[in-house]
Parts: structure tokens; sequence; C-alpha cells
């Protein structure tokens, strides 16, 4: 089974957006086992929209066309499938009603312009996932078929997992399937865990029992990928569960979580199972600390809020610990100190930062404190990052701290 | 003269690799007047590689290959140039000589593998500049072209800047630039805008003189791309300064920013040139407009910071904010007012939101509430958002939030 991937936009072209969207799509075609051997990007240009489908379709059984199903003049996907079918476009009242509804209920009028989404061609129908304006597409040409998505990578993500990955794989008669679950890990180089996992990933090698892959994720750490590929789900969950804890085994500490778990996430639940609350003092932060937290639905109850202290005024002023030259130990357990005693939460963190902006005798740019008080007293860590920017120093910061809290609080 | 770009690499059709070059040459192509219709991705096989490539050549008469030119045996980029061109490969003996010495520089031996880069199709060239062990080439097809650059970013950059550019203007008789400059807007749809600079559009395909492109870019806004071709930098920057005032005339509340400006870095630069601090109360926006605004040099004694209240006590305890049963105006306003106070900032902003978890009579999910108190006094704002999905809801409140100063404090 063959399916290749066409990127519809001129920006795209142009270089005004990356397509990030092909790669992904392509992660998820091999996942499922569905090769993918050609993909292209091709402009708002009806003809060579229409080209670009008839090579595809000559090659390929599928093809998932990605953009141009948005409501103006030069979104022209759906126009050009049709005429690749031999078919008219059709409107269909449900989907115009549907789409002026979500307009309603966010309290606009729908332009016109929309009531083109609500359009297909004979023959085709509409992927029942549809979480923006755009609707996608479903269209078989005799045994093969197009694919339509928007462009905006949520909604396309959303309609490949709910309605075009299953369709290709059932059309594949593909019955092994592939799973996949992901170590989250913070705290070591990739090539540092490459190092600890290569005597057994020589093993695995050999066996073929399981595939280990490496995923670096910046702030999001460093991802481990197990996959493996079994007749049914029951030996699929049996062989992963059995690399999980091998892998996990070799790399300790490292590990703070699985798949969907995040650093935030970890931290939330272990303080909840212990009936603890949290409160902040970012400095070095901005916010983004609070920001993760609040994202969570883990953090009610849990998670108090707290300070942004962007200028050094506010901490005297709202926590009366002394403005000091610069950033310091001291400073930051004070922090973490008095956000715990001011705003009654069990746990108080803190974050204080030197970056490039301003010299600090003995201390390096890209050092971080983080502050964490608790009944027990407060106490301050150090980390170094890497010194020369400044947004990676603040986002490495964020997940250093929160990092330091599970190990501290939660070990 | 239309050239296209073949992305070659098994990693980036499985989404190892986000294939960004591509979008970097299709971008230095426009701005030199040079059409790129197709961009293509194609794994490491010799048969498709040449398919490719000949397609390319049936409809362009240029193609810049990237990736491929390395030293392992799936590097075949080479090989499958020269079976386009119909001719062999040859050894050139003293790129020979260059690699091998490059590696002694670097105190390493040269493994023999690199020799495969000293080949080149018979009647090739290399590309002058050369900042890795992967040399560029330039191979002539009659009075087509086939260039060939390594897939790491740098080295595809230099010999772009260095000799392919140069070459396709030379090969092209192109003696105009292209230029182009963005509006950033907030507030209005795609297809609102749309509807909005229609009858200008109709006016300027008419014309010629400009062509104006939306790109939706979600939290972002939407931005209008306005882009001129011209015979010299003088007169593209009369026309597109010409073409901004007009754009922006229609538009108008909806700009706030044009290129490189942010939102943030739009309202911190209102309030320095105002001499005007800011405090946050974040409760619906959980220390996200704290980030967004602290990233920013241009925070520096503008934003004071403020407070994350992500649990309804801790405005009591830090503001002496009476906490309220559901979000509403009269509390926000009163958390603007108090961190205002608090804080001794000239201008106090805050953010309340209904969201699905609790239902509030007689208010949707995803009403925020922005609360502003400056020295004339406090009052609150409400938008409505998209309703149902939580992380959307403050993100688009955060934007909203900045864009509700924007129009009150600065306009």
């Amino acid at each position: 089974m063959r399916c290749e991937v066409v990127a519809i936009g001129t920006e795209l072209l142009l270089g005004q957006i990356v397509d990030s969207n092909s790669a992904w799509i392509g992660e998820q075609l091999a996942l499922s086992g569905i090769d993918s051997f050609h993909q292209v990007k091709v402009g708002d240009n009806h003809r060579r929209i229409v080209d670009s489908l008839k090579l595809a379709l000559s090659r390929s059984e599928a093809v998932i066309c990605c953009g141009g199903l948005g409501p103006t003049q030069d979104d022209i996907t759906r126009e050009a499938i049709a005429e690749v079918m031999g078919v008219a476009l059709v409107r269909d009242a449900a989907m115009g009603e549907r789409i002026r509804q979500m307009f309603e209920s966010r309290g606009r009028t729908m332009p016109e312009n929309n009531l083109r989404q609500a359009k297909l061609p004979a023959g085709a129908r509409f992927i029942a996932e549809m979480p923006g304006t755009a609707p996608g597409l479903v269209c078989p040409i005799g045994q093969q078929v197009i694919y339509a998505v928007p462009g905006v990578p949520s909604e396309m993500r959303a309609m490949m997992r709910g309605t075009i990955l299953p369709d290709l794989r059932t059309r594949s008669g593909e019955t092994s399937i592939i799973r996949s679950r992901v170590l989250r890990t913070w705290g070591q180089s990739e090539s540092g865990l490459a190092e600890m996992l290569a005597p057994h990933m020589a093993g695995l090698d050999e066996s073929g029992r399981a595939t280990l892959a490496f995923q670096a994720s910046g702030i999001e750490g460093i991802k481990v990928r197990i996959t493996v590929k079994a007749p049914d789900e029951a030996t699929a969950k049996t062989l992963l569960e059995a690399e999980d804890r091998v892998v996990a085994g070799i790399l300790g500490k490292y590990v703070f979580g699985r798949d969907q778990q995040t650093m935030e996430s970890v931290v939330l639940e272990g303080l909840r199972q212990r009936g603890l609350t949290l409160a902040l003092a970012e400095s070095a932060t901005g916010g983004h600390i609070g920001l993760r937290l609040s994202a969570r639905d883990e953090a009610e109850g849990v998670f108090l809020g707290g300070l942004i202290l962007a200028d050094g005024r506010l901490q005297t002023r709202l926590l009366g610990v002394k403005e000091s030259d610069f950033p310091n130990p001291e400073t930051t357990a004070a922090l973490a100190e008095a956000v715990r005693a001011h705003t009654g939460a069990d746990i108080g963190l803190s974050t204080c930062a030197v970056d490039d902006r301003k010299e600090v005798p003995g201390v390096r740019p890209g050092t971080v404190f983080i502050g964490i008080a608790t009944a027990a007293g407060a106490n301050t860590e150090r980390v170094q990052l890497p010194g020369d920017d400044r947004a990676r120093i603040r986002e490495y910061a964020v997940i250093s701290a929160l990092n330091a809290l599970r190990q501290r609080v939660l070990a």
C-alpha cells in the first residue's frame, strides 16, 4: 500500500511556512506500515494541483492533500479533486448550516464565503472529525482514494487519527499492528542515553522483538520510543511492557514519565497524592511555570498560583524580600520561603537566573537558581544551562525547576 | 525562469527530519524573481531520484537537489544525476586531496568512503563554496542545469548565496527584484479581511502593481503579506509603502503591527513611549501574558510583573479582592485595580474566564473578561472566544487582553 502526500499552498513554495505537516503524516504512515515514496508541494494553481494529483494516483493507491480547504478564492483543493474525479462540486446544506452555527456560537456572523466550505465533489463524503470550520474529505476514485485535510495542524491531525489512518489500514489489509510507547527523560543527553542503552540495543537488533528510537525534544527532554509489531493488541501490550521494564531499569532516574505524561502532570499528580499545595515566585521564568501548571486539569486544588517578578522592586513590595544586586542562592531561597508564607501553600518554588545582560562576578551566564521551600525549610539548587540564548535559558529553567521539585519532594 | 527543488532523503519521508531547506530555498528563489512551482521529497532510491529529476527537468529549466551528497552508500545523488545526464562519474584528484587535507587539518584520518565525494558527473563542476566535506555540484544539461547541495543547512545556504542564486539570475536575465512586507492583524477572520479588501484586490489583479496574501497564524493573528516586483530597491520601497498605506487604511484598527513586530512588542513600546508601567493579575491566563511580555527586551522597566491567580483563595489573600462564585466583570475590574495599587504600576491588567468546567448562569463558555485599571479608573471588556477548548481559550485570551490594552491605552 502506497500513499503520497500533496501539500497545497503557494505560501509553502515561497517558504513563508515550513511544511511540517507532511513530515508528521509521513511518520504516521510509517507507523501504520504504509509506504510513502513521494511527498510534493504545489502552489494554489488549479492546473498544477490537478496534474500533481494525477501523477500521485499513477504511482500510489492513496493520496492525502493537505491545505487549500479554506473559505477564500485561492482555496481550490475541492475544485481540483472534483476535476480529477470527473464530477461536479455539490453543496451540502447540512454542512452549510453546521458552519453557520459554529460562527454563531462564537457570536459572529458567517461571511458568505464560508459556504464554499460546504461544497464537496459528488461521490465524496465529509470526514467526521471537524475541529475547525474546514471540513475534510474522503474522495473515492475506483479502488483508489484522495483524502483532503486542512493545513491547520491540529485539525489535520484529528482527521488523520480519527478517519484516514484507520481507513488506509482497512484498505491495505494490514493485519499485524504496530504499537509504540514513549519513555520521557530529562537530565541526560541523547548520546549519553544511547551509550547507556548500547548493549541492550545490540541484543534487540539481533532478536528484532522491538526497536528503540531517540527523539530530542528540547524543553520536553529526550523521548525514547519503543516500537513493537505484533499480531494483536494483547501481544503488543505484553511486548511493550516487557521492553519498558528493561529500558526504564537501565535509565533509572532520568525517566520521569510515559506517553502523554509531562513533567508538570507528573509533578501535580505527585503533589495531589501527598495532599500538598504549591505556589511560585517566578523571576527567571516570568510566568512560564505557572502557565504550564495551570494548563493542566490536575492543577485544580494543588497549584494555587504565585508571583511573576519581572522587575526587582516587586519582590520587596509584595513579598518583603530585599532586592539584591544580582541573582544568588540566598535570595532565591528567601523568595521560595516568602511566597510559601504569603500564599499559605505547603511548598514554595522560585527561580532566578543569570543571563548575558548583566555580568555577575563568579557566575556564568546560563546559571539558574531554583529555590524550594517546604515545612522543613528552604534551600537552593543550581543548574548550569546553555548560556548564550536567553529564551533557551528560560525554557530550560522551567523544566529544570519542575524536575528539581519532582526529585526533591516526590522521590 | 522556473526552478524546482528536489529534497533527497528517506528520513524526510519518514518525518524524522522536517524539510525546512526547501522552504528557505523557495523564499530565496522568490526574492530573486525565479518561479518555483513544484518542490518534492524523495527517498534514497536510485530509480525514484532519477525519475524525479527527469520530471523536474520536463517542467523547469533548473533543478536544485538537496541532500544525498555524503560519503556513505545511501548517498546516491551523484550517481542519479550522472544517469540523467547520460554520462559517467569521474573522480577529481584535486578534490580528493582537498578532502583528505580537511580531515588531516582536524587531526583525523579520512575514511576511504569520503573519496566518493570527490566524484562528479563528467561535464559537471564543483561549487566554489565548501564549508563542510561535501562538495556541491553544477551540472549543465544542454540549456538546463541541475545543482546539487548538501542537506546540512549552513553548507546549503553558503552554496546557494555564493553560486546558485547568482548563476540562476544570470541564466534568467532577471533584473527586477521582489520585496514584501507583512501587516499583522487581530480581531477579524481571514474571510472577513478578504471581504474588506475584495474591491481593492480586484483593482490590484488588474494593475499587477502588488499582490496580497493572507496567512492565518492562530494566536499570532492573521498576516496580510504585500508583495511587489520592481527594478530596484528604491522603487520597491516606494511601491510597498504606497500599498501599505492603502491596505492599512482599509483594515483600520485591526492592524497592530508590521513584519517582526508582535502584539507584545507593540504594547511594550507604546507603554514605554508614554512612560507607563504595567502589572498583571492573571486568572484566566495563568502566567501566559507575563511570559510573553517578559520574554521581550522591551519589557525592562515597563513590565513590573504580577500575580498568577490559579486558585480563587489567592486573590483574597494577596490582593484583598473577595472571592466570587464565578468570573464576572466587577471582580475582574477589582483585580485590575488591586494589582495596580499593590504593585504601584500605572496600569493593571487582569483576565478572568468562563470555561466548560463550571456552569455560570447567563455566561457562555469561552467568555473572557479583561480588566484594565488606570489612574482614570477601572473597567472590564468582554470577548467571546471559541468555547470548547480550554487551551485555545487561554491563548486567545492572552492576545485579546493585550489587544484590548493596545486599543484602550495606546490609541
